[in-house]
């Protein structure tokens, strides 16, 4: 059964490994939610399948269970209500270390042919899954169904490619023959063996449970790993029904279902530090605010530990040819998912004396109200702006909002934009604040949410210098550039990429600064305090398992 | 420059990728001491330059000096009396990390380059390491010479295959094309750069300084990051020669030769606690004790931490068609070094009530005997045993000696053999003693040094488990089983390397379980309390860089 799933989905995983190889881009999940790909039924029967689990118990048979837990509510307004086994850790954890023996015994292709096979199926059920992201994060649908299910599927792909290549560039055993003396040749077989660590743990996000969870889930699976998934209590859904996939996909395989398990907790009485720091867990994947991710890197010093925390993006504007083009870009980066994204960008450096632009002045206000009258034209269609700004995850983002707003000259206050379909969505649309550039108190630390600063600087200099040091002080995932000057764009890449963030340059039209695509963006350097991994490179695979060998004379 | 170098060595290094792919024998510097291969006057010139450093300054033109440190004793004897700088640390990592930025933006090749030709140097200086080696460690010459010169030179060109590998597996541009409309496309030309951590620190041992310090000290010098060398205050020459050499190489290549520098220390004023802590170290290389090396993994969390620390390596003997080629076999293993090797066995598990040997029952005191015989044979003859036992390095090995002695059944008590070349060296031969396999307060520790525990056992199952429970509790690098069952084969092999220890079969001849070669042996699994990392596997180079992008459009 397990060998069928390898063979079904090689082709796939074949072209998931030339594409980390090349980077193009290629995707494995079609991101268009389209009848004609998926079903002309899978829209509605994926909204049914997550109508259907509000409300009740979400039942996943697994060990430990003594008790409920479960109150997520959607940003938009309705309740989920849905009741998710609240488990004993001591007997999770040895059930999940009593699954993976026989998982870390299984060859590379059985183990990678199901991560292929549950990949496959919660591709399929995308819809449904589209549902659960949008009303646990507040993502609007399309950003739910294309970050939350495909791109998340292929991101967990491009982790099984890299654990299968890192597996396999070292071969199963080989033959050694040394010469010892005149006529004699010592031979031994070498046999290497592939040893998990363990039991892995992930740790949720509230805003991409999937996208940021699958790449580690997939990578501790592939490498033979047994994987306890701790969801944020804000975002349970997405991930219990990926774990329910995934237990389904073990059994038929003819593996202990244990392999992979929820261990779902409340914000009352939260179990993720506990978990982190128990001997049995040897790997942790990490996505969330950087105080706790700087907790466990300290704590679980038991655990090989990945983590994503947040950071301070940047934005350079020196100069360009066309401010519409640049100004219409980062109207819809700005506005997405109302900021929620750890690649949206937070500061927008301007010099104090204006850019130029198609070789005329503008000045610093023209420039930034430019990019404000962008944002407003942009949110000025209420359904693109309910759909693109979805909701606002947490509560405490608005009163972020609400603090910020008195810290400056509000050059675009936060707007609380009707949403048609969901008129209890908490809806917030971009607060945009003019700072100096001495107030680094306000703009080097993270305001995560929709608060953008606009900063005004001595000159391009002084921008990119302070773009650099907001990643290398508070980390950073992303920064862009904008300047018709190639020296003031090699000066960027030198100092901005220099200090670990992923650096845009010039972007206008259908690309944005904080989108990153798998196979070919590095998401997150691990080269600042933005967080210590990438998704994906061998670095994120290499250590979730170990080498041991066997060496046995062979007859000369 | 520095081009030329690559060129140079180019051959080299694509027969090192090859064989870290292939894992069979392969070594790019000759293991044989021979004026032939090394020139005719290469032994007395090596020797010449040894004796040429004593009782002198060791003058290393490196920043931060503020006096002279040094107090190594030859365990042969003579005095060394070399002094080294004495540093001082703010300003060494300052001059490191000033080295570090154009060394990190250096192209692969140049940097490679310099690697390669550090490796060839150091093994056109084989003779004269030989001897800093010998006379440091405690090591015979002939030892010191592979052990010290070209196995450690292979070790550390294993590392820079590995690391070359790596970094060259993502391309350094590439276009990504993606359809984002009917007729339109996005275009992005993608640089992925090679981000180095910063400043690294190799922590050497005081038994193999080369040996295990090449693979930190290349991989992370290949990867683009200055290194620190801070040396055992009892081993510091032979780090401090190859700072030397790697500091005019990295001259000549027109680099700041701060890229690599010598932090040495003495016993008293010890500073490898403040070295391993401070925020500008990002990356950590320690081989050493064990509580030690547990105290850099809890404590060092600002760095990315590699450890070999030491364990208890075990023999399990079930039964053998040819005892003498068993007990010949094992007199080398344990006679080597005086045990002074962290893959040394120290624990022989033998059933109580013997074992079969060629169809014939002997029994405990049989087997035992004849082990204690082959050592007493092996070690008869004078000039053998000095080669062979080498010198204690350590004084407080002998204190464990003697302790160890009055706690079981001595069945060979320890030997001061002559050394007629140097009549004052401290030479200790193994200390046999039997015990109980109830009594596992004696054996389940390590006692590092020329101690071995006959173990008597209900039966060869207890035997497997003893020594696999002994891996996962202590540690274990390496584990030997003799048997003409290949269900005992098997179980050995689940239980046994499935506690993390590298497992040899039925070693007779010229092949021991306590070396591990380059290219092929991983040395050290990661997977039991003997370290963390390997000795080399992509893990070992993954994480000592970063990759950060930089996008650009272009126009369609």
């Amino acid at each position: 059964m397990s060998q069928s799933f390898f063979s079904d989905h090689q082709k796939t995983l074949d072209a998931a490994r030339k594409a980390i190889r090349e980077r193009g881009y290629w995707s494995a999940y079609p991101e268009i939610p389209s009848g004609k790909i998926y079903g002309e039924t899978a829209k509605d029967d994926g909204l049914k399948a997550f109508q259907a689990r509000l409300g009740k118990s979400f039942e996943l048979d697994q060990p430990g269970k003594v008790g409920e837990v479960g109150a997520e509510r959607s940003p938009f307004g309705p309740a989920i209500d849905v009741k998710y086994p609240k488990v004993d850790i001591d007997e999770l954890l040895r059930a999940a270390q009593a699954a993976s023996g026989s998982w870390a015994k299984a060859d590379i292709n059985a183990r990678v042919g199901v991560c292929l096979e549950i990949l496959h199926r919660l591709n399929k059920r995308s819809f449904e899954l589209a549902n659960a992201v949008m009303h646990t994060t507040g993502q609007g649908f399309m950003m739910a169904f294309q970050a939350g299910g495909p791109h998340a599927q292929d991101r967990g792909l491009e982790a099984v490619a890299y654990a299968y290549d890192e597996m396999t560039r070292t071969p199963a055993k080989t033959m050694w023959k040394k010469q010892v003396g005149k006529e004699e040749f010592v031979t031994l077989e070498k046999r290497y063996r592939i040893m998990p660590r363990g039991v892995a743990l992930t740790i949720g996000c509230s805003t991409f449970p999937t996208w940021n969870g699958y790449p580690g889930i997939f990578a501790s699976l592939a490498t033979g790993n047994a994987v306890v998934v701790k969801p944020h209590p804000g975002a349970i859904l997405p991930l219990a029904i990926t774990v329910e996939i995934g237990r389904a996909v073990l059994s038929e395989a003819g593996f202990d279902p244990n392999v992979l398990t929820l261990a779902a907790d409340s914000h009352g009485a939260p179990i993720t530090k506990d978990l982190a720091i128990r001997p049995e867990v040897k790997i942790i994947d990490y996505t969330g605010g950087g105080e706790f991710g700087s907790w466990i890197e300290k704590n679980a010093t038991q655990a090989v530990v990945f983590t994503e925390k947040a950071g301070v993006n940047s934005i350079v504007i020196d100069s360009c040819d066309d401010l519409k083009a640049v100004t219409g870009n980062l109207a819809f980066s700005l506005s997405l998912y109302s900021g929620q994204m750890c690649t949206t960008p937070q500061n927008i450096f301007i010099p104090k004396d204006g850019i130029t632009v198609g070789g005329e002045k503008k000045s610093f206000d023209e420039v930034a109200g430019a990019i404000v009258g962008a944002v407003n034209w942009f949110l000025g269609e209420p359904r693109r702006a309910s759909e693109v700004l979805g909701a606002i995850q947490n509560e405490n983002t608005l009163k972020r909002v609400e603090a910020a707003a008195r810290e400056g000259e509000v050059l675009r206050p936060a707007g609380h934009e009707a949403n048609e379909a969901f008129p209890e969505a908490r809806v917030c649309s971009p607060l945009m604040i003019k700072i100096d550039a001495k107030q680094t108190e306000l703009f080097m630390r993270e305001m995560f949410g929709p608060i953008v600063y606009l900063i005004a600087t001595d000159n391009t200099e002084q921008s990119i210098r302070l773009a650099a040091q907001g990643a290398s002080q508070c980390g950073a995932i992303t920064a862009a550039v904008y300047s018709t000057d190639t020296k003031v764009l090699d000066a960027a890449d030198e100092q901005i990429a220099g200090a670990g963030a992923a650096l845009s340059c010039n972007l206008t039209g259908q690309i944005f600064v904080n989108q990153a695509a798998a196979y070919s963006d590095f998401h997150v350097s691990g080269a600042n305090p933005a967080g210590n991994a990438t998704l994906c490179d061998a670095a994120f695979v290499t250590n979730r398992f170990r080498f041991v060998q066997t060496r046995v004379p062979v007859a000369g």
